[in-house]
């Protein structure tokens, strides 16, 4: 393959620093070109002298002081701002990797998508929130957005080239969290840090009690949606608690396609920076007679009210899953300082839901400001409950 | 698709109906030219007649005027004989289903193989005896070969269109058979109806004895290993007692892709049929939630050792693959007849191969011959043994 030029956007978290491991292994397969941070400016600077990026862009304006003394006399140029994080994302890269967490990444992707990129996507608000002007923007610049997820890296690589007309359905695994075979009344008193503890993937406290509430899923769900164009009663959620199936695709045939491995993001990382060429991993191999088992089981959806609530959104469409996001981050939030209890989480994403009914957004400015309003509306109804 | 013209070279067996039954639900996507059989002259002419066919061949030339008379005025050709056999594999059909069992299906194969067509592989002995010569002619013709065999479909479906040097292991699945727990000395006094009910296909004796000494998935090791072109030390047999996952490719990233599906041959045989699109198939969809559990463990060598006797055939090359199927064949047979025991089998097949040095073939006269001496020294070695 020809050197591929790389920008990696959100360069200092868990998916920029994999990404930046597998990147420096393969000097002859992959140009830095640019880096980002919201904050860590030291990390930002050190990795992007040793990659050997041209621009390295820091979030936070009043650290970029410190970004242009640390890069002085590198050759790598400091920067900040929305123009200048649009131009890592758009400029000279090939590919871009985009995992900045939260909204704060959903600007620098639509950058990569309007400018024809190949976006490997790790923000999971991309597709969740602004999912429907993404894929149609992707259409009209013919930029390809290859999912790292594991989930949605799984069903790609699942899918290969097929045709979408012979997809009789996805399947997504959930390992169910560690709640899996909890009584309502035991998951009723769950504190956060019970919550917190994920069986397989070590994680964050948000994505982890998402695991936990299985609202993760549910997110997956919406962004395998637009992602793969396939509508709701196409899309399953199959309960698989080693995590070693990362998802599926059934065929009309009967042939069922799955993607397993080791719970290595460097994996599904690696898969998107050499797609469609594969590169080699340090990750674990996977030893399935060492494993000696996978188990399976429908999900429950009294006990996971969050999967139906999800899927609920995503057939309503419109603004839904921006509300449905929001308002699960601000009761997380809550949930994780003690605020609301466990089933309290699902309990206001409903009722958020129930009370909006945003149009579908024209624009990123405008995903960002139904954002803003549902985790307002959000915070009046923890407030509610608490009165 | 435009219509696809095909072929079906043993017409009348397992694979011959079940492709029938598929095709003859799709006369939009499938024109039946050519059918051929043994001697099951009935059957023959009652689906020729139904799927429309141009020309019905029989094996046996003692059958031929019946054929010709139960198709009188069909407007179906009746004929018998090599040249007869070639034309139904090499003549008008796109693709060639090769389903004729045993060393009677190599000839045909080739002709289809020289003529550029496209051909869904059933026969076994093909790979097994006549790999090299029939894969460095699809070479020099441009031939596809598609595998139906359930493990080599599977590994074709997961290999799609991943480069071969991505490919870290083919990893072919083994229900392990009925035997799997059992101890030597149980092993040792096994009977020919417990050998032959395998637990979750419906098979032949033949093949279920295989299945029972796990010669069956050494025999597809040399397939695969002919097939797709991986040596010895990147092929690895799993056992897998469920027999829901077909076979996996393992990439060098930790991706591991994985075929499942229902124990129904009508899937990979549909697989082959529409390949590169699919058609819908009559079999059971896959239920991983009711199935509840798969499970692996590493095949047991000691117990099995028709596992290493072929792998060391293959990498022996030359002919040893053909005396390895043609002994194993003669031992199973006699085994049947209780003329010799179930750990003799592999005894002879071992002893057999000591005993040649056969250079690798030149034609598949020479694969016949090879096949025809090995047959005869197994027999004198079954003679002593029982002396």
């Amino acid at each position: 393959m020809t050197r591929r030029k790389i920008s990696i956007l959100g360069a200092t978290g868990s998916v920029g620093t994999s990404t930046l491991d597998l990147v420096e292994r393969r000097p002859d397969r992959f140009e830095v070109i640019a880096l980002t941070a919201a904050k860590n400016v030291g990390p930002l600077a050190d990795a992007s002298v040793r990659a050997g990026a041209k621009l390295a862009v820091i979030g936070d304006p009043a650290l970029l002081p410190e970004l242009e003394s640390r890069l002085q006399g590198t050759g790598c140029r400091a920067a900040t701002g929305r123009e200048a994080l649009a131009e890592a994302a758009a400029g000279e890269a090939d590919l871009v990797m985009a995992a900045i967490v939260g909204c704060a990444g959903l600007e620098p992707v639509m950058s990569a998508i309007e400018a024809g990129r190949t976006i490997a996507l790790a923000n999971k608000e991309a597709l969740v929130t602004a999912g429907q002007l993404m894929i149609s923007a992707a259409g009209r610049s013919g930029a390809t957005i290859l999912p790292v997820d594991s989930e949605h890296n799984a069903i790609f690589q699942c899918l290969a080239d097929n045709r979408s007309c012979d997809v009789a359905k996805l399947i997504l695994t959930a390992s169910g969290g560690p709640f899996r075979s909890w009584s309502p009344e035991q998951m009723a008193a769950v504190a956060p840090e019970q919550a917190v503890a994920h069986p397989n993937w070590s994680m964050g406290a948000k994505i982890s009690v998402d695991s936990a509430t299985m609202m993760n899923k549910g997110l997956e769900l919406i962004e395998a949606n637009h992602l793969f164009g396939v509508p709701s009663d196409r899309l399953d959620v199959l309960v698989h608690p080693q995590s070693v199936v990362h998802s599926m695709v059934e065929y009309v045939d009967g042939s069922v396609l799955a993607q397993l491995g080791s719970p290595d993001m460097r994996i599904p990382i690696a898969h998107a920076l050499a797609w469609p060429e594969r590169m080699e991993t340090p990750a674990l191999k996977l030893d399935l007679a060492q494993i000696g088992s996978l188990s399976f089981e429908a999900p429950d959806l009294v006990r996971f009210p969050a999967l139906r609530v999800a899927r609920e959104a995503m057939e309503a469409g419109g603004a839904a899953a921006i509300v449905l996001n929001a308002a699960n981050e601000e009761a997380v939030a809550s949930f994780l300082v003690r605020r609301i209890g466990f089933l309290d989480i699902i309990r206001t994403v409903e009722e958020a839901l129930a009370r909006t009914d945003a149009a579908a957004p024209h624009s990123i400015a405008e995903v960002i400001d139904i954002d803003r309003r549902a985790r307002a509306l959000a915070e009046d109804l923890m407030s509610e409950m608490a009165a």
